[in-house]
């Protein structure tokens, strides 16, 4: 009466070289990018302006810009606390007051949106919250529902929001994820996780409550990554991933093991990420580059009492900063290479952050929130070129929330400033007087600037909400936004309908698109959970050894689809056939019409499966523990 | 040998109710303003989105929203000081985080803009100042030209450049300056004036310099309006024209004397606004209903130190505000009124200004900066009105630099800060932190927004300068901004060639569109200035006694351009006709061409200047002293 366990296979990490033409997106010029710097003199008539067309010829190239949807793929840029002020601090100090930003400032057009949060508690729950945090504005657009400060897409109510990423995928579009932040930070984690405090990283963490596994939760950020898997995901936090799951099927593992059990292909520097040519849902690819968060492109110059009367610096460049390989704008565009496979795909979703712009803004370090504003910049510029290339793709470009540095005109007395020498030879005096020295700056309140490119950029236009923002990109991709609905053709089958006792069965499932795992149970046994792969699952376990009938439901964890396949054990009898070679077993639907569908498809429902997954399963009886059993591999550190 | 000087016949105010209709505006809502509030619930998903169709519908709502040029008017409002933090607080204060503003939320086409000004002295002359001022602001938008703090439409070298009033007014277009300031106060100064020192106000300003007439200058800002001679002015800052002229011809009369004496009709109160129905180059309106700046909607509540820790509080009214017909508002709505004529008019531009964004942000007065921007936006809501109503008229809605005031979410502990109760019903924190305590915050030099819609609107997406500002509204206009072309076929007659000694002439002249005022001379006999009322000017005089050939010379004071024209003095013959029934004197034009070509219309020369003014002149004879006498009217008070 023993099941033995298979493990799966060790996936290899493909050392061929990504193909440079995916990257090399033509610089051409956007069509309503009528903003040349006009002249030398910006002190005679006309000397300053920007716009360099006469009206008429600006609306059409504005018409032009106006692409009806929908778009193959979508590139969200968020600069995290990146405001408008932080926006012209970084123009002014390296391309001049009458310069341009060559990414930020290009996109076409251009909109402001409110950023507020909601209360959660109390007589003020759901009313406006007016200053919000990265969590709220980020589960924003992340999932189109406004929600509490600290909260990873959930909503006020605590309630889990499909994410875009998760939206995205569920509709066959390859996803990616990138940021300068640790993955767990609050904007990378809200579209790949559920949890009610953002400080929930991994299975150490004390915030956790029911969220972490061990109390029946969806786990920890780093796990619930694991989870989503998404394509591509590229940032810093590995400190989370040495950490052991303390509950579930990875118990005592640390998430980097688990990663690499569950097909992930892991990169930790610049040289086993530029060995990754391909990612997808078989073999995603985690790249975390530091333990938390990146080094700054600058050295930090902190902000004194009084620092805008001292004499003026320029930005000077961190010797920490990660090779050039792993600037954001390396990542951005290895992202785009992995996830823009050819024109056969339905596309993808890539979020990119430039996190710390809003950390340099706490720490009241202008040179350090300029370094990131610029490498933020440099991303959007090389999406945007992508985009131009490829004519398919929306781009837009925004922030989270607004932040504390002003740009002054002398230097106020009592709070932090500094004072920076600029491209234009002039003297640029930025202060931040929202917190108590060596506090850390506040978050503000203001609308910001959106701007974006390509189909269905329109929706920016205007004043809108940052929650329009996620409908924005869903309908551009036109996703089908009711995951569940996309696993109601599910369907499985097993590669016999009568084995010897203890013979393998293959399972294959297939069509829980909606899904991004399955349980499985024969009888009262957990088979553990299995990542749903682009729809399908697959694993081999082994009959029970004691006669009779038995049926495997398997349960779609995201969308409650289930679907159970029936199986007899039976002791061989000589004089027939090996039931073995008995045809798959019968699929039994349990949503309305499901299981017919699955029925009549049943001669087909194997050849579609493919490749299956193969995982291990102990199937010790009805009642028997499962235990799982996995090859280990060490994460190459 | 004496010149009879005759008076101009003084201007009587017409007291005729202005047609309603024109002032009635359908209030439809704009064709792109997909922006309506989704519901009640902010917290469900989409509950919080502003745009309420799907992406190809709003992309169609803004191609719509783009309109190619020209716009047969253009409205201009400006929020002093007015950036995103401060159009956001007085969202959040008054229809809620997710509300709009009905007027400047409400503009389909938005983008950001530059506002940086440039130094005037030493190494850094001509570079980029990165935190302006409202002189240098003004300036840009006004005449395309960026130049320094404290500057009133003159370049960095001190150069008047044209502004958009006198452009537009050349080009025959009618002109209003709208303001909840002073007139004299940089915003609308810098439509009117070309001073090197903002603070110019009137003739007893000690800091007029080479620009007080008394030195040969063009006169303090007061004067210079007058000779600018906008068809509507509305505002505060009577103070200024309680002063008496140091120079020029009316030296020793107070500025309110010298404008009925120049024709303008006077308004200091609502009933006598509302009696004004008619205004014009003839008889413009000058409204000036307080000493200074206008009261605040919103009674003071100063922030101080920790204040938002405090209960917050509501805002309340402002005893000392005006009465309703005199809110920015009404003065928008009758200028409105008065400047659209009707069909067959060339259109106007109007500048409308909320001053006092900026003062009461300087004052750290949340209250303040709120109840004036809502005040503000209740004239763009009625700019909208009309603009919609017309079809024909562009309105562009943006501040001149941002501000100090900051939405937080803590109380910072050394600066000022206030607590409001927000129509949410949640508290709002507002914070200035960019001055010493008992100091005045200061401009920031952040980015702002810029929203338009109507021909030409689409200029303002993206990233543009504040100078683009400037052509977009002239280009719009279809103005010829080369004014002094605009004189080039000026033209003059009399009413005859030749006169008995001391008999009258009657000058006719026209086509001077150019110029705002021509000098007269009959050899070095200085006849002073006269006002040119829609290019024509036109004076009786008294001819020499002493026999002998004259020759009129006419000066274009802003065009240089010059028209002589002759006549000749002889003792009567009784036996010959009266020398009075002459033909009309030739003209002789100084520019090239322009002699032949008024020449030739030497026949229709007096048919097409009418209505003429009459001033007198008191022309004694070669070398004389002219005297002017005007009949005084005292300023209905």
């Amino acid at each position: 009466m023993a099941f033995n366990a298979h493990t799966s296979g060790g996936r290899r990490r493909s050392l061929i070289i990504a193909s440079a033409a995916l990257l090399a997106a033509a610089s051409i010029s956007l069509p309503a990018a009528a903003f040349a710097d006009t002249g030398d003199d910006l002190s005679v008539n006309g000397g300053a302006t920007r716009n360099s067309t006469d009206n008429d010829t600006k609306a059409q190239a504005l018409r032009d810009s106006i692409v009806d949807g929908p778009a193959k793929n979508v590139i969200l840029l968020i600069g995290d606390g990146m405001g408008d002020s932080e926006i012209t601090i970084a123009r002014d100090y390296a391309y001049g007051a009458a310069g341009s930003l060559p990414g930020i400032d290009a996109l076409p057009l251009t909109g402001q949106y409110t950023t507020y949060s909601l209360f959660k508690d109390g007589d003020i729950k759901g009313k406006p919250d007016y200053v919000p945090d990265s969590a709220a504005t980020g589960s924003a657009w992340a999932t189109g529902t406004k929600t509490y400060d600290n909260a990873i897409s959930v909503d006020i109510n605590g309630a889990p929001q499909n994410t875009l990423i998760e939206i995205a995928k569920a509709n066959g579009l390859k996803t990616g994820n990138v940021s300068t932040a640790e993955i767990q930070d609050a904007t990378p984690a809200v579209q790949i996780a559920h949890v009610d405090a953002r400080s929930c990283y991994g299975p150490d963490s004390a915030t956790c409550g029911d969220d972490a596994l061990v109390n029946g939760g969806l786990g920890s950020i780093s796990e619930q990554l694991l989870d989503t898997r998404a394509d591509v995901t590229l940032g810093g936090g590995s400190a989370s991933f040495e950490q052991t799951a303390k509950a579930g099927q990875w118990n005592g593992e640390t998430l980097f093991a688990q990663a690499e059990d569950r097909g992930y292909q892991l990169a930790d520097d610049a040289a086993s990420l530029a060995a990754v040519t391909k990612a997808d849902q078989t073999e995603p690819l985690l790249g975390l580059f530091t333990p938390g968060n990146f080094p700054t492109r600058y050295a930090p110059t902190p902000a004194t009492v009084g620092g805008a009367d001292a004499a003026p610096v320029t930005c000077q460049p961190n010797p920490e900063r990660l090779d050039t390989g792993l600037s954001l704008e390396s990542l951005t565009d290895k992202a785009i290479g992995l996830l823009n496979t050819g024109d056969d795909d339905k596309g993808f979703f890539l979020q990119v952050e430039g996190a710390s712009i809003d950390k340099q803004d706490h720490a009241a370090n202008a040179c350090g929130q300029i370094g990131e504003t610029l490498d933020l910049d440099e991303a959007v510029r090389a999406a945007l070129d992508f985009a131009e290339a490829d004519g398919n793709t929306l781009v837009i470009v925004t922030a989270d929330h607004a932040h504390s540095s002003q740009i002054v005109d002398s230097t106020p007395p009592t709070s932090l400033s500094a004072a920076l020498t600029t491209v234009d030879g002039t003297t640029l005096k930025v202060s931040y007087g929202t917190a108590a020295l060596g506090g850390s700056q506040q978050h503000t309140g203001t609308q910001l600037r959106i701007a974006a490119y390509g189909p269905g950029a329109a929706q920016v236009v205007g004043l809108t909400d940052q929650s329009d923002n996620f409908f924005t990109m869903a309908n551009a991709l036109e996703l089908n936004r009711d995951t569940a609905s996309l696993s109601s053709g599910a369907k499985a089958t097993l590669s016999a309908t009568t084995v010897e006792p203890g013979a393998e069965l293959d399972l294959a499932a297939s069509g829980f698109n909606g899904d991004r795992q399955l349980g499985s149970e024969v009888g009262s046994t957990d088979l553990g959970s299995q990542d749903v792969i682009d729809g399908t699952a697959g694993y081999t376990f082994t009959a029970p050894t004691e006669p009779g009938s038995y049926s495997l439901t398997l349960t779609g964890r995201q969308s409650g689809k289930v679907v159970t396949v029936a199986f007899a054990v039976a002791a061989a009898d000589p004089s027939s056939p090996a039931p073995t070679t008995t045809a798959p077993a019968a699929i039994v639907g349990s949503g309305s019409g499901s299981g017919g569908s699955g029925a009549s498809a049943l001669g087909s429902t194997g050849a579609v499966v493919a490749p299956i997954a193969v995982l291990g399963g102990l199937l010790l009886a009805a009642g028997a523990v499962l235990v799982l059993q996995r090859r280990r591999r060490h994460h190459a550190a």
